[in-house]
């Protein structure tokens, strides 16, 4: 009997990159001993053609800003990366070379970050494109970073450079200048904060990708508490401070970012540095946390109120 | 700051569902330990509309589904269920009614099979409704049931009706009479076999969801053994047995019933049908395994060779 090509597809592209308990993805699932003495932390995040990604992306980035993305969420609890699964719905007829670019994105990846797949579900499609990836990592019980930890008084860091995301899906629809291509490189290929030691360190973490005022105000919901933005601390790169003076306030920026928002006390800005110094990835403060109404509200340079815009993503 | 929709959604709908380590549904990704001492069995299932469902089909429906075609993956593994994560991607519009209805079929199954939601991704897209599952269930190490486990002599069993889930999915296209409607209940509301204790008794296991002949080949080409089928034996209802002489051997019947195939030595036959009496699930002999080429063959009653068909469904 004459295999169906879903499963040539599925052994020549994706069983290669199995790992122990995905049974080279031939069975109804896998099977995991988690590490034993670990909490695990579970995020799943999907990605449509033409709304995550633009149509012709090529495939292999495609594949590895999938896994950035949930990455991002398991750098945002201050977990260690384990395994993932994945589900892949595409049009008939799409050629294999997508799907050998595809993997060999996802290959690229499970390198970099030292992951593996365990199983998943490919489907056909009448629409776009649509991936999705459940991404697990582990973590010490009790250590997770939640969004709820912030406190009156915390100071509001971010890691990186702020804006590029968004700026960098404008430069490839041409709306954008971008000479040397880093901001479109930014937007396809984002740098999911692993390692980062933050576990006694900082209250509350969570991820920029919607856009920095919308998830700062979910840091401040989740937590309880106001905060107030320092919105000209806010690290841009040359390209962001040439997007105009309200590029930040607007909502905007963060957008597609996968930078992390941490909460951190003023008395461990040393311990914050020393562990960023270490993993070579920069962080600025940018804000400050207070009693009062659990929202976001900004301030300049000279402390003068900045009214805030509602730039950023929604689905609905 | 107003929330974008996005979030009101969410909270509305499907924070209800979420279970301790969901974390409201409110934080990057979920975070649980892991039952002790016991392996995780995991897997992810995806289903889009005019593909694995019909466009029109209440959401209700297509959420419970969702739910059990993924549970029979954990009943395959003679598992126990814990968890899920969900992914939704739906067109811009799509009424609130719609998103309640859904819910509310995630609510019941998720009563029904004493499971919870942990997380999961929202968003939209241009092409059809696409919803994706991230099922996790629990087992004892070591003993969870595989693909390959299948010897020569063994027995294949199957677990209660083959051939409706296809029927129903005619009837409700208007290709096959379905007077009380119970075949098109059996396409749109399968029953996972859990609950059938299996360890110790079966040596493989799968479940039937592209075609009982097709499935039956994966169980023999993992087992590396050869499979004859006594087609005449496979259990029927009287739709079944309506819909022609050759509707097993064509292939056609088994896709969408998520019964379970079981790998039983002969010894073993009345410790099965004891677990089976024990739990309410008929089950019916319907093969043998045997040395020779790993792929499945198909026997009449009076032993003659029975051709058979490629009517299984394939995505590519």
């Amino acid at each position: 009997m004459a295999l169906p090509a879903e499963f040539s597809l599925i052994a020549r592209h994706f069983a290669p990159l199995a790992g122990d308990g995905g049974l080279g993805l031939t069975d109804d699932a896998a099977i995991v001993t988690p590490p034993p003495g670990r909490d695990l932390v579970i995020t799943a995040d999907a990605m449509v053609a033409g709304v995550h990604f633009l149509p012709h992306e090529p495939a292999e980035n495609v594949a590895r800003k999938l896994l950035r993305v949930n990455l991002s969420d398991i750098a945002a609890m201050g977990a260690v990366p384990l395994y993932y699964l994945l589900t892949l719905s595409t049009p008939r007829g799409l050629p294999d070379a997508w799907f050998a670019a595809f993997a060999g994105g996802l290959a690229a990846d499970q390198t970099r970050y030292n992951i593996a797949l365990l199983g998943g579900d490919t489907t056909s499609t009448p629409g776009p494109i649509t991936v999705s990836v459940t991404m697990f990592g582990h973590v010490a019980p009790g250590t997770a970073l939640r969004r709820s930890g912030a406190r009156a008084g915390d100071d509001l860091w971010v890691t990186g450079i702020v804006g590029d995301g968004v700026l960098g899906l404008m430069a490839l629809r041409g709306e954008c200048a971008d000479p040397d291509g880093t901001l479109a490189a930014r937007y396809r290929l984002p740098e999911p904060r692993l390692g980062l030691h933050l576990h006694g360190i900082a209250h509350a973490a969570m991820d920029i990708s919607d856009g920095l005022v919308q998830d700062a105000g979910h840091l401040a919901r989740a937590s309880g508490v106001a905060l107030v933005l320092n919105i000209d601390n806010v690290p841009l790169s040359l390209g962001g401070r040439a997007a105009g003076s309200d590029f930040v306030a607007s909502g905007t920026a963060g957008g597609d970012d996968y930078e992390l928002l941490l909460a951190v006390p003023p008395e461990n800005k040393a311990a914050l540095r020393a562990s960023a110094a270490k993993s070579g990835v920069p962080v600025t403060r940018i804000g400050r946390f207070a009693e009062g109404n659990p929202d976001v509200r900004a301030v300049d340079a000279t402390g003068t109120h900045v009214a805030l815009g509602q730039g950023g993503w929604s689905h609905f």
